[in-house]
């Protein structure tokens, strides 16, 4: 007899946390928190909670004192900063403390939103399909019915209204909105200390990051007083305390079926990785061209760096393979216990073989990391599109977003020519390679032209790079575009056509299948489960919960708090020279150091369910006290994305008293520190 | 086309290091340190280094002093520090420092040995091997021919002689010591500092382990003035710096052939965790029943523990694709080279196969982890022994083991009759379950009794828990063992016939087997690449080299040092309570905290090849100055029992300027300083 094999024994060990679940607002398991912690939320404490919660572009944030601090991540108010910055002062680089409400810095363009009402329209939508309609006609016949109820809705105020779909096409929603449009940068540490570590230590923990930044909503020019903020703790944070996180998880797929999953690990996954890898390897050889070069691409290769590092870590999950049998076993008792729909797992599996089939192309027919030539396709569909009713248009077009996608066309960005003809000529050689020489794009794009010699001529060519030229057609009609003969125009024209209809057929073939069988799979879940489950992230704001907690990690248990100690202990350990700085602390940190509390707890970790989308989201205790500051998770929580293992994975925030003992000890801001403590 | 697999990807680019190997004094590769660092150390350099070093039992050391103070670590010295404690005053919680000369505490029974001589008996031994001898009788020939030369020798002088097989019989040596046997203890920290972190932290990196002890050697009452002694460091040791490990490796099994690792990693090592588990469940539970057997067990536990994290450490290696590939690659290559010799890789693997057939017995049929039992086989074996020649005794009881054998049936260790039923239960049962009823172990030993029972009687009626009643049996002749019926030696006498075959049958169909061919196969890769490789260890002095460096571990790179803050950091962050105190600092170093310059390195990682038995190794820097102690490996680092992995496997050592820091600061022992620094 051989003795069970260890490592599965290990594995079989997880068990399900009580701490799962980024959950609405209209469906708190406030019986399940009860009965894990003793606390049951009241419907005023999450009323309270949810309205001083805010939406940032891609991220979170709250409320956090009665004269409209807004307290998010250093890395979520970066933009924001640099927008700040001038040409002699980087506050980035040395951040920034207005001393007065005078000094602070209003930041032209910037709308933050809070989540006013939530109305369910399942009913209503489902209704404007009809037996017998194809999965196509059913997905129209419902973004159809969701746009009017939209537009109604949006009729009635000056609210923001999003249409939200939940649990796969299980439940439609509209979320109304209050925006605040006139924000103001308050207060930011340096960049440095606020992303210690840098990319080597992102998604990791311990972590040193006093990753912050405070902005302040103003309404008619003065401080906006809302009706809801969150108190500063009081009662020390420590291990094992119940706390909970509001915000906008991002994305996560932990809903998709089995075959999906099989199809993410076995192809989609790592043939994005492999693109991520050449596109760095690209600009990484551009890099080596000079100083000023290396600098250039630094902060892209970096970007490229954490997608490698989070797909890798969805990787990780996906090949582990206790948790994907158990994901298996899920979907087949679900089968069970529904045997007539189980027809939409079929057909989902049948779709996921057409994405398959479609993964080069759409992977490939597309802008190929050309900033200039994404400039030019829109501009290019811009016309055409916006004379379509809204439903008829490309989902960037529609009336919900076409705002948006006009303001990213002339939002100020870094550009360089050297840079974007590095990565035009990658993308181009990908494709290429990946297409190969018959297919349409590669013959329509390069012709008898080489990559390098079309990406050149192009981009050395193209006005676009300059904002006030795509501010210019922006702002024109769609002539003045279709006349304009710049390179880059000339290359989306081609391109548009080629690119819409890999779109089509994505949409017809497969988001339609997947939108209507992930509805009727919904179904069967909630027939089975009731609302037991929370749906998949779609960055709408959720309750997440669960304890300051140690992991087991590198062999030992990781603690649950790091402190200023260990700030210093990382600075001095690396000294500042080392991986470029990364452990670095700014001057002022190592001048403030005596003045400075050691032991006050620093960054924390918790067994909150959040994942990228939450960054800025505020960390409450049950008192609903503001006691950190979430920024990160852990990388053995990255797996998150497709199955929640609370053993391990591990949210990462600020804790508040840093940030309280930085504005105070280092900073200088006894003001802030004053108002924060609602003193 | 699917991409490459990315894991396997990752794993291919591990390039082999230059910092591998274990390097016996006479085969130091100095040209490839040369190579690889532009440091050539010379023969005056090696042999200073060599004489500077010493040998504890088990473990390793160096004189640090003119006036022969040794250091090494506190895990190595505890048994010395708990000897010199006294009913009053327990030096292991509070550490001990002499305050002058003659205040340091002689550890009666202490013995440190120094490597001044290195004889190669090769030829000499091999010339004892007659063509058509069987496996069992060549070793037998070669064992007493080189008990003989190790008799010729030791007759010459009072060193002590060690006979030391290399390579699996590739070489035969004579090890000549010189002895040191009065030893005292001079300076040795808490033990809660000296093993900050506990069994979590055990074998992992960032550390935080002041785990040094100091003793001094005495010569006629006199402090003794060793010729050669390691200068504390000057230069401040830095990242990237080339730095030396001197030492006694215990173990390693990384010359084995490709079969014996399969073994390993399929039996042996699964069947081994699996006994320990079992042994830790049955201390657990008997932990259970009072605060003071928890007390009473913790410590073994924690000895389990820390085995059971070595082995799971050698599974992960051995589970490694890739690495085991390249194993089982080389050992083709060889086979390649030699095809004559490959005969002997194939009686190896037959040898296996007993060797696996055997594991059940070889496992059960001993003592069950009673500490009476034993005692108790070790007395009744005493007087047929040693009334043998040494060659034909069991190798516990040859003239070269004797006397630790001896000494260790009268060394003072914690007893107790709970833990030792517990225990002794524990250990039968598991025999019944997996040898079965009718294995004449399980007949003869139980008979109709239960393992508790037979447990229970004999423990409760044995004297052999009393040290005074086992010094009485060991002195007294043999008549007065075999007339004795303490229920342990009865049981022993039952015992000892049985445990003789297995170990015999063990010997001549296995280990005869793997001295005769592992010589064959280590000839054949001299043949093939001559002295450029290592022995495997055998805890003889070796050294090794590499140097300090950050290697990638929790996704992100791991500090090279840590400091005095992140000591303070960790003892915050988990406060004094958390784990059982794991990482509460002891008083005196709370009060003491302000005096520390907290930037002060602490410990720190570095790529020598070390293992098991380097405890107390010193670490030297080019100029041979002592700039660390060695202590420990990071978890990645316990796959080098079966190979060198460079980009992950660190040594773990204290910083010298930790210890005179702490000394001088938290131990107010100037003194000492002046002393180590040689002012």
């Amino acid at each position: 007899m051989r003795p069970r094999s260890l490592v599965s024994a290990a594995l079989c060990l997880l068990p399900l946390r009580a701490d799962e679940g980024m959950w609405t607002f209209d469906n708190v398991p406030v019986k399940r928190i009860k009965e894990s912690y003793g606390f049951e939320p009241t419907q005023a404490w999450l009323d309270h909670l949810r309205l001083a919660s805010v939406r940032f572009p891609g991220a979170s944030g709250s409320f956090v004192s009665k004269d409209g601090l807004v307290l998010t991540n250093h890395h979520v108010g970066r933009g924001a900063i640099q927008q700040a910055s001038t040409a002699k002062i980087d506050y980035v680089k040395d951040g920034f403390i207005a001393k007065s409400r005078a000094e602070e810095i209003k930041i032209p363009g910037m709308e933050l939103i809070t989540l006013v009402e939530l109305k369910n329209i399942t009913a209503d939508v489902n209704a404007a399909v009809k037996s017998g309609m194809t999965d196509q006609t059913a997905r129209k016949s419902r973004e159809q019915r969701i746009q009017e109820l939209q537009k109604a809705e949006q009729d009635r105020s000056d609210l923001k209204v999003d249409p939200v779909t939940l649990y796969q096409g299980g439940e439609y929603w509209l979320y109304i909105y209050e925006r605040h449009t006139d924000v103001r940068l308050v207060a930011a540490p340096e960049a440095q200390v606020a992303f210690f570590g840098g990319d080597w230590d992102n998604f990791t923990f311990p972590r040193h990051n006093l990753d912050f930044t405070l902005f302040r909503v103003y309404k008619n020019d003065q401080p906006y007083q809302p009706k809801h903020f969150l108190q500063w703790g009081n009662a020390p944070l420590k291990a094992k305390d119940l706390v909970f996180v509001t915000g906008h998880p991002g994305a996560t797929s932990r809903q998709e079926t089995y075959a999906q999953m099989l199809f993410a690990r076995d192809e989609a996954i790592p043939y994005r990785i492999q693109s991520w890898e050449r596109q760095r390897d690209a600009l990484r050889k551009y890099g080596e061209t000079s100083p000023e070069a290396k600098r250039l691409v630094d902060d892209q290769i970096f970007g490229i760096e954490n997608n490698l590092k989070r797909f890798r870590g969805f990787l990780t999950g996906l090949n582990n393979q206790v948790a994907m049998a158990k994901i298996l076993k899920a979907e087949e008792t679900l089968k069970a216990v529904d045997p007539k729909g189980s027809a939409s797992w079929s057909r989902i599996a049948q779709a996921v073989q057409v994405e398959k089939a479609m993964l080069r192309e759409r992977s490939f027919v597309d802008a190929r990391n050309s900033q200039l030539l994404n400039f030019a396709l829109t501009l290019t569909r811009l016309g055409s599109e916006v004379s379509k009713p809204s439903e008829q248009r490309l989902n960037e077009f529609s009336d919900a977003n076409l705002k948006a996608t006009k303001a990213a066309l002339i939002r100020p960005r870094p550009f360089d020519v050297g840079v974007e003809i590095a990565q035009f000529t990658a993308g181009l050689e990908e494709a290429k390679l990946e297409l190969g020489l018959q297919h349409p794009f590669v013959k329509i794009l390069l012709g008898d032209r080489s990559p390098r010699e079309v990406a050149e001529s192009a981009v050395k060519g193209s006005k676009l790079g300059d904002l006030a030229e795509r501010k210019r057609l922006l702002e024109g009609d769609a002539a003045l575009i279709s006349a304009n003969n710049d390179p880059m125009l000339l290359l989306a024209r081609k391109l548009d056509p080629l690119n819409r209809a890999v779109r089509k057929r994505f949409e017809d073939e497969v988001q339609s299948v997947y939108a209507e069988h992930g509805g009727r799979i919904a179904a069967a879940r909630f027939k089975a489960y009731g609302k037991s489950q929370y749906p998949d992230a779609t960055f709408t704001l959720r309750l997440s919960y669960g304890t300051v907690s140690a992991y087991p990690a590198n062999g030992t248990l990781m603690q649950p708090f790091t402190t200023f100690a260990g700030l210093y202990d990382r600075a001095w350990a690396w000294g500042p020279e080392a991986e470029n700085g990364s452990w670095a602390l700014p001057s002022r940190w190592l001048d403030k150091r005596s003045a400075i509390d050691l032991s006050t707890p620093f960054n924390f970790a918790y067994a909150c369910d959040t994942i990228g989308g939450n960054s800025g989201s505020p960390v409450v205790n049950a008192q609903g006290e503001l006691v950190g500051l979430n920024f990160d998770g852990n990388i053995e929580g990255l797996v998150g994305r497709y199955y929640y293992d609370g053993n391990v994975k591990r949210s990462v925030g600020v804790d508040a008293r840093a940030i309280t003992e930085a504005l105070e000890k280092v900073y200088e801001a006894p003001h802030l520190v004053k108002e924060l403590r609602g003193k």
